[in-house]
């Protein structure tokens, strides 16, 4: 690998650029996590994890990656043999039902064309349907990674209560959760699958579930074999403060600072600043040109943006140009819009510069991969960001004459 | 806490004292792990790791505690109703045989008294007992940390062929990886089970499974449900570079890090070390008067020593002190001998000089506590020290007269 | 302070932003400066700071500021009452100077308009009529930070030459050093002074010198009181290792590594990728229809570019509106041109992605402080640079028609 | 190097142990030294400084070492041909003198063993018996690092009181700061010259000078020409907060840190952790049968102690081997007790544990060197401490009788 100076842009929607202070915070001695000091750090970590998921129940927190959070779900609350429902907004979704298929769980998946997000009213009458309650629950991402398509989440739940359908709800919310407005508890749902690498600023390397009362009671009955994801011990760990197993020590002190920097931001000021880099992106996206794989404007994700190339045009090749000429690192299209989709993403530790230069090389990259796009993309995101940056809405600092 | 000078001595078996070069490598930007570079990373992870294990087959590499590569271990080789002979050495042992069992395992677990190794004639009894090789696994560690007792892995292998039982022979190697000698191949271990945080001197949150041909035969037949541990996508991940779900990027910096430590110092060297270091704890630990909690001499530990304290002492008090007075984080006691053992860590990231800190902490500490030791522990394993260190045996280095 | 999401810019013409390579060299464990390991770090400083400075003899590494290196330059060669010529080029050289009288000596400095380099003819005629020889030394500074203009050293010293006057040269390079052409040897300079803060990516805290032979004899019989800076006991240092006083160890370990780091780049490329974020910096501020300090287009530095603001604008009311919405730091207008100019430092561990996204938030906050500027900065330097990155003459990676 | 496992044991006079702490404080991106953030560092950097001088006049920090700090207290308070007071207590006070001599100053050096304090009865003589008050100040070094030997700073004070000399009291602290009682207004110290690689727990880098108001006053009068060690503009940034020329912003961070860190100890705790772990070291000495450097008990100072090797020996013999088997390097003896002494540093960032471990390691290397020593001096160090750790004031924690 040839010497490249400056700092490499590492846009792909997850994992981040991670802040210094959580580097830093990670950058430390281990200490006994059966000993004293501990339960203070995991204490503050769930406090923490409860602002995030907005939940008032437990969180259990898994030496793992989001696919094992996944299959905690699953594992914690179904039986073999379960029916789940769960709809085809990407390649996220697909994975995640080809995991419960692996436990013995049947999945009724609502095809999509990965263009758009769950529908709240084919839920509702899916449950409508079944009148035996054979569904036990609804698998739903609030933000589908591999295609940029975010589904209403409180829509589902709506879709449940009127359908007086008694299954669960299971929500990932592994590219939404602190990124844009969750609520476990006031949108009823069960259980909320997250992982540190995305909103939360962390490396790779933790599974969360929030849990509701309703997930737990279910769990008492649920089937699946289970150890090594069993809620209760990690359960026991939010009042005792140690785990059933050994904890990732340094990542709970990863997690405990990058969890004290959403409070010093403030959760809506996160969400507002993910809603207006995402914004930018989307109208250079439309600026150059080309086609935002979300079709439903109401459904963009504030988390990445998915651009279809032109058909003719390899994306892969596309990343490649734009990582070779400009050091950035875009997200591959996964699945089926594999080649058809480069993904940005426009999430956790960045800001309007940071944005910016991310889109002037993707501009000049697809340019130098020969992809017909117009110039202006970037005009276009700083058209936007120029009336819409925090401070424009305060008194002028306009320069005064002297 | 009260503030206190000079570096923490966290002398529990693991996780342990992490060299600076390895939170180094660990304090990096991510990098895409689906990008270009990630896969040479990969690559030397796993070369690494062979060599640790002494095995030339794949390597699963999980984000996760020892605890999910125990669990990995079984669930790619077994099937429900299956039987597995295993030892009670102590409270691990138990912990993986009651993790088979939450699987649906059926566990023949031969007694222990906690204070001696699994015994291969008992093994090749209850094998050759087995007409109808109902046992289709036989499940031991080669160190058990929660007592310090070593068990003969060549030996048990000899009992298994001694007995012509085809079962498999899964061990946990997660306190003596890279402290003691082991040999995946040679040895016909048919899975390997090790974690990130004791000899490999990283914090916790990876399991590794080195995996035999005949255990992957194994797996093809298994029907124990799986999806998170499943070993193919991760075996695919050993040429490809490439991990099924998100890795735990920053713990692959580490432990190519760590893995070139230990390619510089040498295993035979880190070993010895260990042996040496080991040696002088339990001479320290004699000289106090206190017993050693291994019975067997031929079977200690090089990672750790439990130390048992006299009857009507509380180990978790004498630990308290030796923390609140000499900033030592001492093993608790766990499971069956709760409160009258405390656990020396000697393993690791460590040297002579930091060793005998420790010992004198501990001397001073047991003395603070009230327990009625002797002193000249630290003598002790200076005597051996002194004669045993690696340039002792070069050419004298006195001082000559000038 | 509030939160700020995302890294900082820190776009003054130096401290610089640091590579995390350098960080992380010195985030270790300090190691006895008289220690066996001690004089291989020198060493290697010592050999890569020759390449850097292109000259073969003795360099002189002092913890210090710059400041401290040019006090260095003076002690080390003049007597009291010794007179020097300089170049009134900016605020630098106007202190370089004041330090000198400081000492004694007795300062000849040719008046400037802050917009232009030193003049080789005029220090040529200066030189000339210099009949006594009473002109104890030309000092001159490679690049002047506070003004963005770059003088012609080899040119002053043919100015020497033709003037055949005898008079050291003493060149400060502390923001051109590893960032333009410079040859100690070859233009024959007598003195060059660094700093650790700009080209060579490290914090500030390290000041340099450079000396040829003749600087060297000079030394032998200048007068000025020296013993800090005493250059004798460094020079022995080149050769030994030691130096006389405790020597800045974390900053020793940091600089071998940026020097690691400017050989795997290539000086060459080093300079090309200056000389190319320069102009494309240069190509924004003509087309936001601002003006340029530098009135003299062959004396650009390829550090910085100093941007006029118009009159009736206060220069640090417009770098606090571009602090405050972009997060990026500028450098302000010094002395002269206070409030009248701000800097943009593109210097350094810097690339396209990083320097665009500077100037797009540059772009937005003049606007926003009601800077009368026309749109289209951005676009000029994307035009420049998607035309001049390096791959652009690799051959054609363009996307290939599937 | 061959590798070494375990973390290395610096344990020469200073520079000393970094906290992980003062690490990560100085792993941060730099900041602009003339920006809005930079003025609250200085000011949280000046208070604490003046917290640990005990002063209430300006400190002025030079990006320097301590022998910076030494010409600085000279060149800002002296001026050609005057005439100061020295002791000379080792190397360091030697070459004190040296640097003024080099500046012009006449040195009456008070001869002295290398083993003894200055003597405020010799110093009141030579005052008074100066009736023309030629002696412009008096230079002494509170502990002489050289040696260990300590100065009574209060009685040199009175000395001066008692003989109503007007001289400059100049004290360095270098290796006394943040380590023993100093307390520069209550004593009339005039300059108070200190570093920051010892008892303040950062790397070498910084010099400092705490300065009194007869100083400042004899400042303006002064002759001896400065001007990177110029007083006023350091007195000046106090204020301000910004800094003549570039601080060196990493080492600013870092003392913000460790000076936070004192305050969390408590300067009396940490002045009495120093007088126990030297109390120790020094009934290790003895039991050895080697004799301390210092020959006055009133005298030792906490920071290090100095040990005389039998005639015969090699003192850097010793402490070849000493590393070479046991990794820990200690000091060496320098000018007159060059060979003859070796010295252990027990200062800044230690505590009982780690200092145990080193006079472990040095009681077996001595042996290993053929030093004929006596055995024992651990336990006579543990028998010490063992009776005076902090807790062991407090209410018996010995555990209970179950």
């Amino acid at each position: 690998m040839a010497f490249r100076s400056g700092r490499h842009s590492l846009q792909i929607p997850g994992p981040t650029n991670l802040p210094d202070r959580v580097l830093r915070a990670m950058d430390q001695p281990l200490i006994d996590h059966r000993g004293p000091e501990f339960p203070a750090v995991t204490k503050a970590v769930v406090a923490g994890l409860k602002r995030a998921f907005k939940c008032s129940g437990p969180v259990a927190i898994y030496p793992s990656s989001g696919t094992g959070a996944w299959e905690a779900a699953i594992l914690n609350t179904l039986s073999p043999g379960d029916k789940v429902l769960a709809f085809e907004t990407g390649q996220f979704s697909t994975l995640w039902t080809k995991l419960a298929q692996r436990h013995g769980i049947e999945v009724d998946l609502i095809p999509g064309d990965w263009r758009h997000p769950a529908d709240p009213a084919q839920c509702e009458a899916k449950l409508v349907a079944d009148k035996g309650h054979a569904i036990k629950a609804v698998l739903v991402l609030q933000s589908e990674t591999s295609t940029g398509v975010a589904s209403d989440i409180a829509g589902i739940r709506r879709a449940l209560d009127r359908a007086r359908h008694p299954a669960l709800l299971l929500v990932d919310t592994i590219s939404s959760l602190a990124i844009q407005d969750f609520r476990h508890d006031e949108w009823g749902v069960d259980v909320t699958v997250g992982g540190s690498q995305k909103g939360l600023m962390l490396p790779p390397g933790l599974g969360f579930n929030a849990i509701s009362k309703k997930a737990l009671a279910a769990g008492k009955t649920a089937k699946l074999p289970r150890a090594y994801f069993d809620w209760q011990p990690m359960i026991d760990a939010n009042d005792s403060g140690y785990y059933p197993y050994t904890p990732a020590t340094l990542m709970f002190f990863g997690l405990k600072e990058s969890l004290a920097m959403l409070d010093e931001e403030g959760l809506d000021n996160v969400f507002a600043r993910h809603d207006r880099l995402a914004e930018a992106t989307r109208r250079a996206v439309r600026a150059w040109g080309l086609e935002i794989q979300c079709a439903d404007p109401k459904a963009y994700t504030p988390s990445l943006t998915a651009v279809r190339v032109p058909d003719g045009f390899d994306a892969d090749e596309v990343r490649k140009t734009i990582l070779d000429r400009f050091d950035i690192a875009l997200g591959a299209g996964l699945g089926k819009v594999l080649g058809k989709v480069f993904r940005i993403g426009h999430l956790a530790y960045i800001n309007e510069t940071l944005l910016l230069g991310t889109l002037a090389g993707v501009e000049l990259g697809l340019a130098a991969a020969g992809v017909p796009v117009k110039r202006g993309g970037v005009d276009a995101a700083m058209d936007y960001l120029g009336g819409n940056t925090p401070a424009a809405a305060a008194p002028a600092v306009a320069a005064a004459r002297r």
